[in-house]
C-alpha cells in the first residue's frame, strides 16, 4: 500500500531501476538520482522527479533508499551529505556483509538518522510481484513507520533489531542459490555428455527434481532445531557408508563422463571426516554441524549447554 | 494402468518395499523375494507371493525387477540364476553408474533376456504418486511392451536406446540434489551462527528463494544448447567482476559466521579460473564448459564443429 511520502531512490542500476519502477506504479511520489544521470530517463518519463545530485535526492523527502554496487559506493555517495540525514530514514538495499551493514548502521544513526538494512530476494523482473521478498533488521520501530512504502517493492520480512541480519540472510540464502547453481551447472554437463540430448529436455527433470526435494528440507530443519534444543537424536539419517558409496559412484561417473568433480570430491571429504570421527550414520543436523569453524555455535547445543563436548560432536557412532 | 502380468521384486529394502507395495496396491499379481525373507512379511499379507529363492522369484513370471544395494549385489543375485533368464525381461532400478548400467545389459542380454535400465526420482514415501517420475533406456520395444506395469510406480520417462542414459541422468539429478542440499547445510549454518532465530524459520524462506531461482535454470539450459548448437553468445552473463565481488562477500561472511566456506571457495576458484582465461563476462554456458575435462563433448560446439577452439573458448574478453 502506498502513500504520499516522497521516497527517493539512490543508484538506478538494473535493480535500482526496478524498485523506483514499482514505486512509480503505486502512485508513490519517487525522486530517483543515479551518477549517470540518463539511467534515470525512462523514470522521469513515468513520473518520477529528477534529482541533479546526491543532495537534491536526500533533502527531496524524509525516506531515501539506497541500491548501489556495493558498500564502498554506499559510503562514498553518503558522507558528502552526511549532515543532511539527520531526522530522515535511510534504507539500504544494498548487498553486503553484515559487518559492513552494521558500520554502515553507525554511521548513519550517528548522523542522525534512522536506518534499516535490507536485502532483496528478488531479480530485477520479479520486483513487486508475488515471487518477491525483501528481508530487513534493525530498530522494529523504522521498520513500522516504513512498511506501507516497503511492501509496495514486494513481501517485506522484518528480522529483527540485529542490524546484520537481513545481510547475513541475504548471503546464506546466495549461498544456496550459488550451490543450487553449481549442482545444476554439473548435472547439465554430466547429461549432455555422451547423447545429442539437450541441456533444457534435462532441466526440465532436474528442475522437477529439486523442486521435489527442496520440499524435504523443512524437515531437515526441524531436526536441526530439535537437536540444538534439546540434543533429540535426528531419525532422517543415513549410514555414512551408504552415503560414502552413493557420492562415490556420482563422483566415478562424472570423471567417466569427463566432467570435474571436484564439488562432489569436497561433499564425498566430508562424509569420510564425519566417518573417521566415528559417526557410522549422518542427517543434516551433523552435517550442518560439521561445518561450525569456530564462534559461539560451533558444537551446537552441546556447546552452549556446557555438556561435555564430545557427546554429539564426536560420539555419534552409536547412532540409528 | 496395471495389467495380468506376474512381476517380482528383488530385493525388499525401503525402496524395493514401496515398489512392491504400489504393484500390490494397482492390483499387479506380484511376487516379492529378499535375502532376510522377513522383510516380506507385509507384504505377503497385503497379497503378495513370497518366493524362497531367487530362483523361484524369477521363474515367477516374465518381469523382474530389481532394486538391491549395488551393482555388486545385483551380480551376485543374478549369476547363480542366469540359466533362467531367458525370455524374461530384466529391470534395474539398482542406482549405479552408466558402465555398470551396460555391463548388466549385456550379461543379462547374453542370457536371452531383455533388459531395460532405471532410475527411480522418487524417495520411497512419493513412490506411485505424482512426485514420482522414473527414467528408463535401452530398447523401446522392452520399454513398450512394459510400460503398463512400470506407470504403477510412476511417471514412466524413456530417455533412448544408449543403456547408459537412464544411470547417467539419475546420477546428475542426484549430483544437483545434493549440491542443493551442501546449499542448505552452508545457508542453516549461516542463519543460525548469532541468533537465537530458528533453522526452520530460515528454511522456509530458503526453499521459498530456491524454488523461485529453480524457475530460472530452464532459461540458462536454453543458452547451453544455443551455444553448443550454433555458437550463440548468451544473454544471461554476467560481469565477472561483480560476480567475483559477490562470491568473496558471501566467503568473507561466512567465515565471520564461524561457517566453512569450502564449497564457495571452490565457486569463488572456478570464476577467477575464468577471469584468468580472458573472460570478461560468464553465464551458465561457460560454467557448464568449464566443467568438461575431456571427451568428445569438451570445449562443446567449438571442439565438435572444429572451429579455432580459442575463439570460445578463452576468447570471451569482448563479450557483454
Amino acid at each position: 500500500m502506498s502513500n504520499n511520502t516522497q521516497v527517493s531512490v539512490l543508484g538506478l542500476g538494473e535493480m535500482g531501476r526496478a524498485l523506483a519502477a514499482a514505486l512509480l506504479a503505486a502512485g508513490q511520489p519517487t525522486t530517483v538520482w543515479n551518477r549517470t544521470a540518463a539511467k534515470g530517463d525512462e523514470l522521469v518519463a513515468r513520473g518520477a522527479s529528477r534529482a541533479d545530485s546526491v543532495e537534491a535526492a536526500v533533502t527531496a523527502g524524509p525516506v531515501v533508499i539506497v541500491c548501489l554496487l556495493d558498500h564502498g559506493s554506499v559510503l562514498e555517495t553518503l558522507e558528502p551529505v552526511a549532515g543532511q540525514l539527520a531526522g530522515r530514514t535511510v534504507v539500504n538495499l544494498t548487498t553486503g556483509t553484515p559487518a559492513q551493514a552494521e558500520e554502515l548502521s553507525a554511521w548513519v544513526t550517528g548522523h542522525g538518522a534512522d536506518f534499516l538494512a535490507g536485502g532483496i530476494m528478488a531479480i530485477p523482473t520479479t520486483v513487486a510481484t508475488p515471487d518477491a521478498f525483501f528481508l530487513y533488521s534493525g530498530q522494529q520501530r523504522v521498520f513500522d513507520a516504513h512498511r506501507d512504502v516497503l511492501e509496495v517493492l514486494g513481501e517485506a520480512r522484518y528480522l529483527g533489531a540485529d542490524t546484520g541480519l537481513a545481510s547475513l540472510y541475504d548471503l546464506a540464502l546466495l549461498s544456496g542459490m550459488n550451490l543450487m547453481f553449481e549442482g545444476f551447472h554439473h548435472a547439465v554437463a554430466m547429461a549432455t555428455s555422451r547423447t545429442e540430448g539437450t541441456a533444457a529436455d534435462f532441466t526440465g527433470l532436474l528442475v522437477r527434481w529439486l523442486v521435489n526435494m527442496a520440499r524435504v528440507l523443512p524437515a531437515f530443519a526441524a531436526e536441526v532445531d530439535a537437536e540444538r534444543e534439546s540434543g533429540a537424536e535426528p531419525r532422517l539419517v543415513q549410514t555414512l557408508d551408504l552415503q560414502i558409496a552413493a557420492m562415490a559412484n556420482i563422483v566415478d561417473a562424472s570423471r567417466a563422463a569427463g566432467v570435474d568433480p571436484a564439488h562432489l570430491e569436497l561433499s564425498l571429504a566430508g562424509l569420510r571426516d564425519l566417518l573417521g570421527q566415528g559417526h557410522v550414520v549422518a542427517g543434516a543436523p551433523t552435517a550442518v554441524r560439521r561445518l561450525r569453524l569456530a564462534g559461539p555455535m560451533a558444537g551446537s547445543h552441546v556447546a552452549r549447554t556446557g555438556s561435555p563436548s564430545g557427546t554429539h560432536g564426536n560420539g555419534g557412532g552409536g547412532r540409528g
